[in-house]
């Protein structure tokens, strides 16, 4: 399986998805729009809509009709880097490369394109063309998964957390709950939406939620190890930057080698969680192997 | 009938339910939820949530099941005003007399506390128990409808204008549709959520629409000429601030006395929206003129 080439044919399916369901940047409020899809097309690795997508082609569901909730992820995953870019959080000037949302926009217009997204989630979450392959109470049931995903005690407690501690001295269990809200909430919570969405039983829900719980960890564990193993070019932010600012990471804790272990024994876990599966969940093991294979 | 009374009762009510509601500041995220509930229960009016269960009523339901999404609708309000007052937009002291949520947590923690809020909005919006009084397809006509209400087309896009506004000429258009965005739109949400709660028929919705929409521009009328007769002291923050900083308002424009009478045309056009309801749509009506009431 060439992970790379489908992964590249998936990520232009919800490149077109996310073009078709955004707003357009005309009329009073293009200022606006503009700010929202500025960052919403910045090049991002689609890795949510990806993984929502291909959980319910993995139950063997065709994963067309769930591209609004694809796209409403992505809304989620982009509104929250606009507001941890943000000069008051982790002030970054670039991100994958660019200027960060409020340094081409400005502070204001980056916090509300970051709101506003966030809100058009939910539009997108509740199109009435979703009617036609989920039931409205699954539907109740993604949504209130996805908004505990990030909410207080999900992705934005995470990025909380994640303030709080900088400079800090954290315990690892501290550390895991930052990982866990942050990134992975929301990662597993993409895993779920797919799994609703193509119909899992109780069992196979349960079976995904782990294996997207244990690829957000290792996608996690990555991401801090590319931070010092990486150049700024390949990351399109600064490398180094997380020891710059004193922030607890797995290398910082446990060195480069043992880090590199743990994303995958990670890997390895979510892996697991697949047993049951049959062919139809390859590109799912293979997503979760190719997140290692970029530490390497 | 004695509306201050009434509303009295109603407070309190809807502030017993948030702090049912809202999550208890104590663990790890004790810090940020209680950012969250310090700009929650900062003695707001709670216009929204009572708008919304009055409206259950006035259609003969029971208002109590229907307390998570009037809590929501709170939640929701609350960050947007959190937002609206950080240093990058209107960089506000005092809200309500009270230093702004920034001024107390900080500006990156004040961001959160939004984020926070608004995503819980969604948490309230599909907890469990609704679909006691809900079925799911009207829980996702509810959020749809809100969603839309607060998004880039709704608040959060009315904020994105008053920005853009600040210190331009703009015409009576824009400014309409600024307040119709960026107040009008949530008010009109919270009615037609009750409306959807107290199982309007359609003429119905569209009957207490049209009483939202109202009701949403006498207010934000009233609003605008409070800030240039009331004293800070009434308001809570700083009178004359909108013309101090050149904003676009309906007494600048028509000055004071036919403003004054524009906020008595919609009260008058909110109360005609009510013709086909019983005596049980009396608060409502009531509500209505009591807005104008402030004014005098």
């Amino acid at each position: 399986m060439d992970v790379k080439a489908i992964l590249a044919d998936k990520r232009a399916v919800v490149e077109e998805a996310l073009k078709s369901y955004m707003l357009k940047a005309e009329g009073p409020l293009a200022d606006h729009i503009a700010a929202m899809q500025y960052s919403l097309f910045a090049g991002g690795k689609r890795v949510r809509p990806i993984l929502c997508l291909a959980t319910a082609e993995a139950l063997g569901a065709n994963p067309k009709p769930l591209l609004p909730l694809a796209c409403a992820l992505e809304c989620i995953h982009t509104y929250s880097l606009i507001h941890d870019d943000l000069p008051a959080m982790d002030n970054d000037d670039l991100r994958r490369g660019m200027p960060t949302n409020h340094k081409k926009f400005g502070e204001a217009a980056a916090i509300l394109a970051g709101d506003g997204l966030l809100s058009y989630a939910f539009e997108l979450l509740t199109l009435p063309e979703l009617a036609a392959t989920l039931s409205p109470a699954d539907q109740v049931r993604l949504i209130h998964l996805v908004a505990k995903a990030i909410g207080p005690l999900g992705m934005v407690g995470g990025q909380a957390l994640d303030l709080a501690a900088e400079g800090q001295a954290i315990s690892f269990e501290e550390l895991q709950r930052i990982h866990r809200c942050k990134t992975g909430a929301l990662i597993t919570a993409s895993v779920q939406a797919g799994a609703i969405g193509g119909h899992a039983d109780p069992q196979q829900f349960v079976a995904l939620t782990s294996y997207g719980e244990h690829v957000g960890l290792a996608f996690q564990i990555v991401d801090d190890l590319l931070n010092v193993v990486g150049t700024t070019e390949e990351l399109g932010k600064a490398a180094g930057s997380d020891a710059a600012r004193n922030k607890a990471t797995y290398p910082a804790y446990f060195g480069v080698e043992k880090t590199r272990a743990m994303a995958l024994e990670a890997v390895d876990a979510a892996l697991a969680s697949l047993t049951n599966f049959d062919q139809r969940a390859d590109f799912l093991r293979e997503l979760a192997r190719y997140i290692y294979t970029r530490t390497t």
